[in-house]
Order: structure tokens, then C-alpha cells, then sequence
């Protein structure tokens, strides 16, 4: 098991999904950054379920306390560890979960690895709800990543087959960033924004699910961040982003589509504007050998739908070792992916912060 | 700078392009493995130039040479360092290039990062080239692997427009898996190989390259292999085909085809078969919670056009700070990816073999 | 900041002398363990203040709140988190000391470091309070040893000029090693223990401290264990040890000692003693090449006294740039050797427990 | 096996005594760094065999190939690998020692460990001679440090029961550290020299060995240096000192000795000097919180003699499971420690150049 990850904003994450909290511990926080915990409040409830008609109704208190790590809410050098308690009385429905485990979900894999001591209960370790603490982690990362002048923001760019406008790889406004961090349902086009949640709320009437993409911009970042290989960013962005429960696609700039296109239309001419290096596309998504090229980072992210569905499903008892029919019951909610945005950003954030505080030159010595 | 990777395995990568030697460090590789040379050479052969028609000329001395990690042949517990000598001269035509950074290569991000001291000649540390240690190690990996009848095999699934067919997600036959490995241009269909040829060579004769994909997949993985989040198998796996020179996107299973499908869809059904746990279908490309399932694990990697082209682009001058012309010379592969399928092989199988032995029980200590 | 370690069995300890909470995430520890929570309490009682007349008086509420990582109070596989709630309010008594570092405290080096910002209060993250949450991971780690037959114990061995009988580098029995867990003021020999408990009163009499050193041995461990070059025994156990405060001397076996010895006299004979492979001495510790040898494992920690005197000091106002005199109030330790005995257990049986789980054979893939 | 440690500067060290070659990668030096090879070889002359009249005959050429990460010898960010050819033949004069573990070498943990595949020869992974590549990557890091104003400088402290002076806590000027470096036994006084030398050679004409002590003092090194807990300063030295073999003891400042002070002698009282805050005396050996004080650092590192000793000894067969004889043949130096002191040195180099390029601050962003 390993939930941590970083190099030196080194990111623990810990707690199941009803045991009495989960939480994070970030070790390597820049000192004397002063949270705005109004504005990671904010941050944290676009992830919180029960903002937008489409989304489940279950209340969860997602309010985190900070133990460590602050002093008078400013970063003070120490490891900051911050738990959300989990109100979920612990039932024992799951238990028959372990011995009928769920389509898609990480029940059967646990069982074979964890030889039936993982906790079942709420999906335990594997349950989405331990996103919150990378959002509490991530959106402390993104404020001190604002104060530089770098700004990230994602829509949802796909759920189902209906897609939302794709962002402008060679920018979005402020303005339009933060319109997108404000809305409960982030997309460009409001008109698509309605389809995407019809659609949902069609897969829920159906008793099914949906899944969906996200589309992230990063800007302000400078160039020449990251590192080649292994730690490149698109190395460390994907390692974490396919950390998030249901993520099962990666892609940066043109993504799979550079699989159909020619050198001479991938290949991003270089120009002066205004004085600075630039490029006048970017199908690189503002990576070069890992490297920050100063042109928007751009990633999409693509999730599957919500495993957990009323309608019928297949699947063996263990027990037994024969096929038996499942229902699964409880509230889910229909399509993560609006929950998910803020998720996405707050994974960049962190690995992002942690590629700024990296160097290859001796400065910090002097 | 941090070329490394791996937790039990660890894997550590050196060279330039035109450096004495290229060469690579693997710490922790099991005990009592004789390797088997004339294998890892053909492994090794299938990333070499110039094997097919459609790829460059040039002929590159792949042989390596092992330093240490070895007894008769046999690893020995100590670090095994395998080098393969770089016979190009260095040239001086790199100097000019460090003026006009190529577009789509990592000269300008290197030069921002590095601050003129990087290695411009060949691509420096960011050359493909890099990936033949990539290759020693994933082929011995590979052959451990395959001593405990876990087999990885890929093919070109796309070259531009042109696909093959899928591989079967139930899973591939060995002799189709011995048939890919053994193939110069490994399809699945022949006809289809052949119309991708031509497009490479079609772009080869306008001066141009092409992108491409590259799918993979793993056979005989028992299943509980791997772990939550951010050390699960797509996490690492992610961040290392993303650390191959070129790669803007990974996908798992169904992938980004999730983001358009139903729950009633995509959840893969257990069933019973020949008293084993299996599930109908395999969206989750053999990966539940980062965990393995025990059905074939598999994968995408999308591959961009090579960067350097014969036809003219647009770049600056870094001195001048105005733009410039750029003409490219030299022989380069027009498509990297019929070289790059045993590049994915290895990376895949470094990262399994890691996962392999990797335990979150008490029996080691017994 | 980086109060993590550890490969498999990853520690990370958080929290602030005065912040709401102190605590720690274990994450890789083997699943399926019942923890022993009224052993693992007794175990905390040894390093809790207020247990022997020579320590402190203050009392410290430190029963562990687990937040994670158990079902039932077993391990589940997931990262284990235990928190210690820090009864104490925040005193703005340590503006005072902000100006004024004491001398052999990290105040200076704290403010020099974290620029003003770091928690001064009680010490912050650097207090001695930190070793507590390092007792809850050692604890758990201590009864899984346990349960494969390994023991690890260390009494006081020096206090001052003040020498305890060495323990037998061949081993002490069972009993021995029970006797001193659950002695309050573990010695091997009682009339030195009431000597070392004179000497500390004496210099709490004095408004001084003292320094000490504490002798550790583990029984039952097989050979075969551990790592050469910085992954050795030595390595790992020394890096932890150097890590609880006020540690500023580690030696193995004859330790330095080994300095005036000749190699006729510190090579340890093989021998074969009820058909199994043993030494005749134990010069080694149990250690050679970093890797056990099956005998004994022993070392020797050493301690500084406590910083914090009674005696006036001097110092400097760093506002004024000017010395000051100092004077340190409040109920302090005036030897922290006695609590500092299950610290030391506690960071070898987590070493310990890691170095069990690594393996370099092949054996966990089948 | 783990033979790599380090995160911003991380080292790994490959090779064993008799392969073809041992070596080192070094990646994440600081770019634009011109190494001077003349005092890189000047300085890896001093671990180099049959410098003085009391080491052993043999010849080793200890001259470094550098296969990568420098461009015409500047470092150029790609990870910079140097090897050093073995020109000893193989002998299988080593199978018998297969058999016939020697006393206080590894032969018996290694083959216990690696189940009889280690390489034996001439000690394989884990002789002596892999500090060589260490001090390769050590003296570069030296350069880079003392283009900084950093030395380091250690002595020869004791050799069996003859003593140097001790170094003065307080400092050493710049002529007595570069005389020490530049001697080929280097002791503060000449006669204690002497008188060590002579006995080193009465324990050679005795077939016997010799152990000791170096202790090593760094100036220049500023405040606020390190981390606390287990990236403390001494927990990282003391990491790596402990993997060169032979040593037994690590101690910082005061060391051992702070068992027997009083806090009221330990504690050093700062005062201003020049303007600087600095303290009056350095028991802490520039260490208080893992951070650096600004004083200078101070360690001794502890040598077990040399294992190899030509007088009879005693073993088992291992095949027979039965005592047996032993002599072990061959040239072996009496006493390790005059070529051990650059090994220290290059050690504290590599630990340190690490710790200065971490940063908690946000500045490298801007």
C-alpha cells in the first residue's frame, strides 16, 4: 500500500471510507504561506456531494480540521495534517458485499489482496470519498501557486457522447477561469452544461450510470519546470491523476489524436510575441521532454462511469464459488465527473508546486 | 534531473546521445536468474534502426556490455549495469541548433531548464536513443516475468488514419503473442500492416513523419497484484510509458471509450470459469483499485510524429530573439512507433515485476 | 521537512508540540494483525512522563485515537493513523524565547530555517512530544516481531559517569528482556539503577540536567536480513536513531571500541552449536555487510541532557543583536534517558519490521 | 539490495570487486559545474591503494571513465555515470571461501541472503573498493561545495590506542585542512603519525590488523541547513557512513562523551562575534534540530580493523556443517583507516550538497 506520493511536497493520504476520519498529511508546505480557508472552503465544497441536482444527496461533512503544520493559519515549516471525520455509521450491509463483490469496483481485487481483512465497509480505502483530503492538499498547493501568478481550472469537457466546447490550448481568460471554478456544473457552453445534465439524470431515471471527461488548463507556468523522463510532468501528472479512483485514460495536448497527425502539423512553430518565446499552436499542451515550454499546460482525464448502479448486475459468491445476481442498493451518484473537476486540479496543483520547488542549479545554496 | 524509477526494482538510466555510453542501473532484480543473451538481444533488436524499411538508416551498435549485477551470467544480487557504447562522433552541428530550437523536440525547454550547459548534440539526455537501457532492463524483467508464465506482447494499433484490429481484452493466444514478437512490424492483420507501411513511407517522401499507437498487452498476471492510488498499476505504469520520448497519452482498458459509455456497460460481470473467478468482459483492462484482476491487463500509448522533419518550419534565433527558418537535416525514423512496441513491453514489464514483489503480508518474514 | 522513512513499512510522523494534535501514518504494515492495544498502551506508559520519580511531573494525555487503517482492531491493509490530542494550551509564553533562542535547543536553527514562521511553542514539531506518535508505530511494529519470535529490549546503560553491567552480546534470556519492559527505570543491575536515579535527582537539585546512553539488543532475528551499502542495518537503524532528539552518538557491536582492536581479536569464529551456524563472540552486533548474521543485533544510542536547565544561560537577543542572559522556566526533565528506552525499541522494530518485508527473491510472485 | 541513497543529489553506486567494472551515477548535480579532474584524481589518489608504506601492495587503477552527464567536463544536467575498470582477473580462489565464510566479512550473510548466487570474489558488492566510485562522486560534489565556501577536512584521530590531537570544535584554518588533505597519512601531529604508523606495521608483521577513527570537521557550511527528524543532518550522514564497510560508530559533536556532561557544560551559550551569531563553545557539533548552526559540523566515524588477517582462524564448512580451519591468503591492508579518511570526506560532500539544494522556501518558483 502506498498512498503517498512527491518529492518535496510529499502528500500522504490516509482513512476509509467510514472508518472515524481520513485525511492527509503534506510534508514540505513553502513556510509562511497564510491559507485563505474561505477560499479552500469554497474549493473543497465543489467537491462535496449534494451541490448540483445531478449528484447524490447524501450530506457529507467535509469539513477539514487541521492538526499540524499551521500556526495562526499560516504554514510554520512542519508537516500540516489535516482529518475530515467521517459521521457514516459503520454498517454491516458490506458484508455481504464480501462475499458478492461488485462489478468495477476494487472488492474483488482487495479480497485476493488483503485476504479478507480489507475494510469493506463504503468501499474502505479504494472509496472515492478520499479525494477530499487530496482537494484539502491540493487547494492549499493551488493558493500558493496563485500568489505566483499560475492559475488552473478544468471543465468538464465529455459525459457520455455529449462534448462541451474544448478549452483554447493557447489560453483561456481569467475571466473564464473563474467562471469555471465558480459554476456548480463547469463547462464552456451552458447549452452543452444542460445536455451533459440531462443526460445524467437520464442514466439515473434508467437506474445506471455515466461516465465523462475532464478537460484541465494550467497557465502562468513558466518554462523550464519538470525534469526529463520518469519525473517528467506528464510522468508525475499521470501518476497521480490515475491515483484517483475511476480514471482510466491520460492524455496531454493533442493527446491520441497526435497518433493520426503528421510532424509538420504536431510540431509547434516557434515566435516572438510581445517579446517572449512562444508558440503559435500548441499541440505539445506546454510539455517538452517533461519540461514546461511557458505555453498553457493542458491535460484531459477520462472517467468511468459510476460502478455503483440499481439495475441488475452478474457476479459470483465467493463463498460458493458460484454466479449469483447482485443489487446494490444506496444512494450514488449517477456521473463522478462534476465532482471529479476540482479533483483534477487540485492533483495538479500538488505536482506542480512540488516541480517548482525542484532545482537543478545551485541558487538555493547562496 | 531524475532519470529513476521503482520501488524493489529500482531502475536508473545514463548517457547522451552522443556521451561515451548510454547505460543503465537495475537494483534489486531477484536472485538466480541466468539470463538468456541470445533472447535479450533479440528483444533488443527490435528497438535497433533499421531493421524494417520504413524506419531510418542509420545502424547503431545496441550491444551491451554488462559492468556488473552478474556471475556467469546469472544476477548475483548486486546492481546489474549493463552500457552500450555510442559510436557517433560527437558533431558540431548541434551548435546551431542551440540558437534555433527545434519545434517539438526538448531543445528550448532544455535550454531554459539547463541555461545553455545541456547536451544539444543527438538530443542529449533526451534522446530516444535513451530507451535502448530502457530495453536491457525491461527484457530481463521480462524473461523473469515470463519464467512464472506472465507474457507481454504489443502491437502497432495505429499509424495515422490506419488501425488494426484491436487485440481480444479476454485475452491473445501465445502463438499470436510469439508471432507479434517475432514480426519486424508487428500487426495483427498482415494487410493491414502493409497499408501502414505505405503511409510512413508516403510521409517519409514529403518530408514529413507520422504518429502513431502502440497497444499492450499482459497475459498470465495473477490476480491482488498492485496497490491503491497513487502506487496503483496504472499510476506506475503511467508514469513510466510517459517517460518514453514522444508519448502524449496512456489509457487502460476500455480508456477514454469509458467517458462515452454506461455503467450497465462498462462494469465487467463476474462469472465461474474453469473454477476460476473471471469476469465476461474486461473494460477494466485487468485493473480494479490499481489492483490486478487476473484478466489480461491492457493498455494504449500514443505516440507523436517524430519531430524532425526534412520540410521547412519556423522557429527563433535565441541570440537574435527574432524568428528564424529551420531546416532539419540528417536521416531520422519518419515513425518512431514500430520501434517503440518493445519499449512499451519493457517499461510494462519493469513495473509488473516491481509490483510482483511487492507484499503487504507477514510471509517474507517466515 | 522530511519526518518520513521507510520502504515498505512507510512512517510519517506530524504535529506540533502545541498544535491541536501529534501523530502518525503507517502505511504498508502487514494486513491481518490484531493489535495487542492493551500491551501497546503499557508499551506508550514507558515513554509517558510521570512514571519515575526522577521525570517530569507534567502530565501528558497520550492515548492514541485511531483514525484509519484498522477494522475491528486489525490491520486492513489500508495507511494505519493514530493521533495523540495535545491536552496543552498554546502559551504565548514562547514569543519570549522567539528572541531569544536557548542554547542546544533547534531554536535557532528553526528560526534560521523557516524564517520566523515555525511553531516555537513547547518546541513545536522538534519536541521530544514527537517520539510518542513514533511509540505507536514502533509498538505495532514491535508486536508483529513478536509474534515471529523476535525481541527487542534495551535498559539505561550509562547516566553521567554512572555504568550499567553491559548486556551480553550473546544474548540475554527471555525473562531478562521481559524484566526490563517492565521495569519503570530499566537497569540491569538495581543498586546502578538507584545510583543513576541519585545522579539525575542531583542534577534536578542543581536546576541541571544530565546525558545518558541507552544499550539496545534484538533476540531472534534470522540471518539473511537486510542490505549492503546504505540500505545495511547499520544505515537504516542509524538514520531513525539520529532522528529522535538529542541523539548524538550510534555504535553497533564493540562500536568504537572496534577503534583500538585488532582484527585477531574483533573477528567473531564461526562455530556450529546445536546445528545451527553461530559466532563465538559478537563484535559484529549481529551485523556484517548490513545484513544479519542471526546473532544478537546491538547497539548503543547516546543522549545529550536535556537543554532545557533552570541555571541561568547565556544567550543572545536576536532583535537586538545583542547577548542576553537566559532563564528557562517550567517542569522539565532533567534526564530524558528513562523515557527515551521505548523510543529506541520502537525505531529498531520498525526498521526492523521494513528490513523483514524486503525481499530480493523471486518467492512472493508465486 | 539499495545501493543508491540521496533526493535531490542521488548517487548509486554498481559493481563488485572483480567484475568488469564498479562505478557510479550521480543525477541531479547542479549544472555548469567544470570539474577540475586534476584535483578530482589528486583527491582519489588518497584512497588509492600503496600511497603510504603501511597500506597494501597492491595496484589498482582507480582512474574514472566518465560515460555521461558532463559536456567537455562541464556538468550538463543528464545524470553523470563515471566507471572504473577492474583489471583483477577473476580467481576462483574464491569458491573455497563459498564453503569457508571468513570472519567479519559478509561472506556469510551475503550467501545466506542471496541463497549461494553472490559473487564472492574478492568480496563482490560488498568489497572496499565500491568506496571508490563513492569518492568519485564525493570529490565532485567537494568541488561544488568549495566553490561555496565549503571545506572538508577529516584526520586519522586514532589508530588502536595511539590518538591525534583532537580537531578544534571551534574551527581549523584553511592551511591546516589543506594540509590534512594533502598528506598521505594525515594526523594534526606528526609524531602521534609516527607512532601509528609503527602500528599498523607491528600488526602487520603480527598477520594481524589494526582498527580507528577519522574524524571529519566542515566550515563554511551556513545556518539553516538540514531538516529535522529523519532528514536531520546526522540522520543522513550517518545513513551514509554507516554504508562504507567497516563502520561501526557514528558521533556528532560531543558524541559519546555528552552521556557523562551536564546540560549546564553541554549547552553551548551563543554570543555575537563580528556581527555573527555564533556560539562559545560546539558540543553539538554544528548540528541542533538536524539543522546546521553555522558552527562548524563535527563527526567521528569509527573503523573496525580489517577482516582479513593472515593468522589462523577459526570458521565451519558450510557444505561439511562442520568447524574448520581457516587462512585467509592474499594482500590486505593492515588498518583501512588512512584510506578511509577521503571516503568519509566525500560522503559528508555528497550529504551535504543535497541538503543544500532543499529548500522549503518558495523561491526557487520565482
Amino acid at each position: 500500500m502506498s498512498s503517498y506520493f512527491g518529492k518535496n511536497i510529499h502528500v500522504s493520504i490516509f482513512g476509509q471510507s467510514h472508518s472515524p476520519a481520513i485525511g492527509v498529511t503534506v510534508d514540505g508546505l513553502p513556510v509562511g504561506h497564510t491559507i485563505n480557508f474561505t477560499a479552500l472552503d469554497a474549493f473543497l465544497q465543489r467537491r462535496a456531494p449534494g451541490r448540483d441536482a445531478t449528484a447524490t444527496s447524501r450530506q457529507e461533512g467535509d469539513k477539514p480540521h487541521f492538526l499540524s503544520g499551521i500556526v495562526d493559519g499560516t504554514t510554520c515549516g512542519a508537516p500540516l495534517t489535516a482529518i475530515i471525520e467521517n459521521t457514516n455509521t459503520r454498517s454491516h450491509d458490506y458484508d455481504t458485499l464480501k462475499d458478492l463483490p461488485r462489478p468495477a469496483h476494487a472488492d474483488y481485487t482487495a479480497q485476493v489482496k488483503y485476504r479478507g481483512f480489507q475494510d469493506m465497509a463504503g468501499g474502505g480505502h479504494f472509496s472515492g470519498r478520499l479525494t477530499a483530503p487530496l482537494c484539502v492538499a491540493g487547494g492549499i498547493c493551488l493558493q500558493i501557486l496563485q500568489k505566483h501568478g499560475i492559475e488552473i481550472a478544468a471543465h468538464i469537457s465529455a459525459i457520455g457522447a455529449v462534448c462541451d466546447t474544448p478549452m483554447n490550448p493557447m489560453g483561456e481568460s481569467a475571466e473564464t477561469l473563474n467562471a469555471l471554478r465558480g459554476a456548480s456544473f463547469p463547462t464552456l457552453s451552458q447549452p452543452v452544461g444542460e445536455q451533459m445534465r440531462a443526460t445524467i439524470l437520464e442514466a439515473r431515471s434508467a437506474g445506471d450510470s455515466i461516465g465523462g471527461t475532464v478537460e484541465c488548463i494550467v497557465t502562468g507556468l513558466p518554462a523550464g519546470i519538470g525534469d526529463p523522463m520518469f519525473d517528467g510532468l506528464e510522468s508525475q501528472l499521470a501518476r497521480v491523476l490515475f491515483g484517483i479512483p475511476a480514471v482510466k485514460g491520460v492524455e496531454f495536448g493533442a493527446g491520441f489524436a497526435v497518433s493520426a497527425m503528421k510532424g509538420s502539423e504536431n510540431n509547434d512553430p516557434y515566435t516572438i510575441a510581445n517579446g517572449a518565446i512562444t508558440t503559435t499552436t500548441n499541440h505539445a499542451g506546454g510539455i517538452l521532454g517533461g519540461i514546461s515550454t511557458g505555453m498553457p499546460l493542458m491535460f484531459r482525464t477520462a472517467f468511468k462511469p459510476t460502478p455503483s448502479i440499481s439495475l441488475p448486475q452478474q457476479t459470483v459468491s465467493l463463498s460458493a464459488q458460484a454466479p449469483a445476481p447482485l443489487c446494490v442498493h444506496g444512494r450514488h451518484d449517477p456521473c463522478i465527473v462534476p465532482r471529479a473537476v476540482p479533483v483534477v486540479e487540485a492533483a495538479a496543483a500538488i505536482v506542480l508546486l512540488d516541480a517548482l520547488m525542484t532545482s537543478n542549479s545551485i541558487s538555493p545554496i547562496t
